[in-house]
């Protein structure tokens, strides 16, 4: 019998989820739908015995990430070969206010991708990165940017990881309220949250009246709460 | 001569930004602001070798950090008298598409905690911790809920950090091109990003109807990017 079911990760120990394990999603389309449309990742590492959690610009190429690894330079400083870390992206939708204060808590995606990052050397590589940091932002700003020169590619350093050993973890929907609690008085119920994109500011040494393209008048992130 | 120098942390080898150093803050007003606006935080801890970047619920009482454990209970479960971590809280307050693509950035501010989380066990700073979780998001919230029982804060894993190794990075304004870049045809400027509040959805279980009170309806989070 044909296997239909939907490209997966392996569960590791590691990524296997103890609390809330219904809330677990190992499929690559939900892995890789949160992780296209988070801003910013928190990329976790290790120095000196001291955890680090630093927010980084990052992208997706197939199954493999790329980040801004300018940020993680205290760990690059001393690991050039590759360094241990967790990057976890994490889109907040909504506050749940359940009746309880126990059951009260976030509805949220969140993806931790485990494993070992190492420095992108290839400058062709390392431009791809660039332009899928800016790109998949904002579609169609890298055609209209200056490209980075050898040097600045050179003084820019990025990261590459693989979607290998990885999780999702997702709350959706109302409160859970059970037994008592459920006549309890207190409106219960979601609060969504959204991410929402405000009117463009011009740089101020843009000369006046400088038409705003295309790609960012229209450009309005339809996302929940990334 | 009197010091008016605001209340600021001690800058320490583990805190001290290397790039972009100028970004550094250690003042405790704006460490202060940047946590207690933030939705979520991210916790790094080692487990096993591993660096784990799990998010969590907090909150801020004064000097300290109230996380909510259970997202941590990988390293509770080994770690009982307390863990090496790192909670780091990011505003994204917008995209800074400048003409050059090496000048791309974000409008951020971010804060970074270094320390040790130890468990919480007397119930009554478990309580407060559990208000302070609900109250500091939507203001009021606490007073309308079913409070915890004693079987339920038990249940409830929270953990605590003193804001002593600390550093908030922050960047604002316009990008930054240079030179020849100046003269680039192309659009430069800030898209400013907000965490907006939509439609309270109330829980299906409600009935039809159901008073929206005040402190929900009223409630908007005029908070960019969080």
């Amino acid at each position: 019998m044909p296997n239909d079911a939907p490209p997966a990760l392996r569960r590791t120990q590691r990524t296997r989820l103890r609390r809330f394990a219904k809330r677990a999603d190992y499929t690559l389309d939900t892995i890789n739908a949160i992780l296209d449309e988070a801003l910013i990742c928190h990329m976790g590492f290790v120095h000196e015995g001291q955890p680090f959690v630093i927010p980084t610009a990052f992208g997706r190429v197939d199954d493999r990430l790329y980040l801004h690894g300018s940020a993680a330079s205290r760990a690059l400083r001393t690991l050039s070969a590759g360094v241990d870390a967790c990057v976890t992206v994490t889109l907040t939708d909504g506050l749940v206010l359940a009746r309880s204060a126990f059951n009260h808590s976030f509805n949220y995606r969140c993806v931790v991708v485990l494993g070992t990052a190492t420095p992108v050397t290839d400058p062709a590589e390392k431009e791809l990165a660039l332009e899928v940091f800016t790109d998949r932002l904002v579609p169609g700003r890298w055609a209209d940017v200056r490209w980075p020169t050898r040097k600045e590619l050179k003084a820019t350093s990025v990261l590459t990881m693989p979607i290998e050993e990885a999780s999702a973890k997702v709350r959706v929907g109302p409160p859970v309220d059970e037994g008592a609690d459920l006549e309890h008085e207190a409106w219960a119920g979601v609060i969504p949250l959204a991410t929402t994109v405000l009117e463009p500011e011009p740089d101020p040494k843009l000369a006046e009246g400088y038409p705003v393209p295309g790609y960012i008048r229209n450009w309005r992130m339809a996302r929940p709460g990334s």
